[in-house]
């Protein structure tokens, strides 16, 4: 399989963390989004998102967004799993993956913040934007699994959420965002943070980082 | 079970077509976005994203973020089928629903609409952004099917992609997005719309509509 990725886009990072669970190899294959490599047509023609990461799986066929090809990679290699078998469970899984996937992450991208540049806002504000973002998201995402015991956001193994909420957290500092409001979601990142497949995919740890 | 919806809301227009599809009876409960019903304390309790849709299921379990509620419809009822049972093909459909889900809706709700006001941008400019967002995701999508023959997004029966696709067009066509580009797009929407689950869904005919 090859990965088309960035050290630092959080949705390459969760599939990063994906593949290192389930023990598969990948080549990675950078794209250097701060200099638009991603809107080369090569890539275009890959994913007409122009969006990191895409999987191309050993036939050559290309899956796009994040979530579909954490998904994808859990029913093809369901050890170890990366959701609950109770249906229920599983919606409140991907209710919190989401929260992050939709409602956060696209709203704070490179793109975005590219925009807001464009349409004249000052710097400070775009990163006020970006870290506004993140509060709101990560604030919902602490009330979600508040009554949840861990030490994983749901359980004591990680799953999608914890693929979805540790490259976020990791945003969410980049933009300066105060964390300690948020200790449930801390102790989730402390669990994943003890786990190798986690540690070997953060964004310090691949080929590309600058 | 009962959805606590907005008749304008693009994400519960999804989940009230996928109800209908399954032929599933729902209490719709609107919450007036543009008066700020979904901050109120009691919703938050409910949701703590302060945004609808939200599924309460039979045993007063509540269900937030579309995708998920609908993942967790089709796996709980799963005739008829919202998904392909082909791992591959469902990462395709999920992956054209999330370039929606993720990477297009919530980049021009009416949350990310309002704070763009607040920080001073004209209303010319806050049409331009949203009209903008639905371009680049659907002109992202109409690629992702180029090649499928249809009628609907993937194939001959209706599904997530679907689901997402419709309500999706219907606020591009209220921020002014010329549709003739996307012509695939309309032909899945042509096909849809022809069903009478869809049209039961439609903004327009909900109790809540102005």
């Amino acid at each position: 399989m090859k990965l088309h990725g960035y050290f630092r886009s959080s949705a390459a990072y969760r599939v990063r963390i994906a593949l290192n669970l389930k023990g598969l190899e990948a080549e990675h294959l950078p794209h250097h989004l701060r200099k638009g490599e991603q809107r080369a047509p090569s890539y275009l023609a890959l994913n007409p998102q122009g969006l990191v990461p895409a999987l191309e799986n050993d036939a050559g066929t290309v899956l796009t967004q994040s979530v579909a090809i954490i998904e994808w990679l859990d029913e093809t290699h369901p050890t170890p799993p990366l959701l609950p078998k109770d249906a229920l469970q599983r919606a409140k899984v991907r209710a919190f993956a989401l929260a992050i996937a939709c409602d956060t992450h696209p709203v704070q991208n490179l793109k975005v913040l590219a925009r807001l540049r464009e349409l004249g806002l000052a710097e400070e504000k775009v990163q006020d934007w970006a870290a506004w973002v993140n509060r709101e998201g990560l604030g919902a995402c602490e009330t979600l699994i508040a009554n949840e015991p861990g030490p994983f956001c749901f359980g004591d193994a990680p799953g999608l959420a914890d693929l979805c909420l540790v490259p976020q957290l990791a945003n969410a500092r980049r933009f300066g965002v105060d964390l300690a409001a948020f200790p449930r979601l801390l102790k989730a990142e402390t669990a994943a943070k003890s786990i190798k497949a986690f540690e070997d995919a953060a964004p310090d740890r691949q080929p590309d980082a600058e």
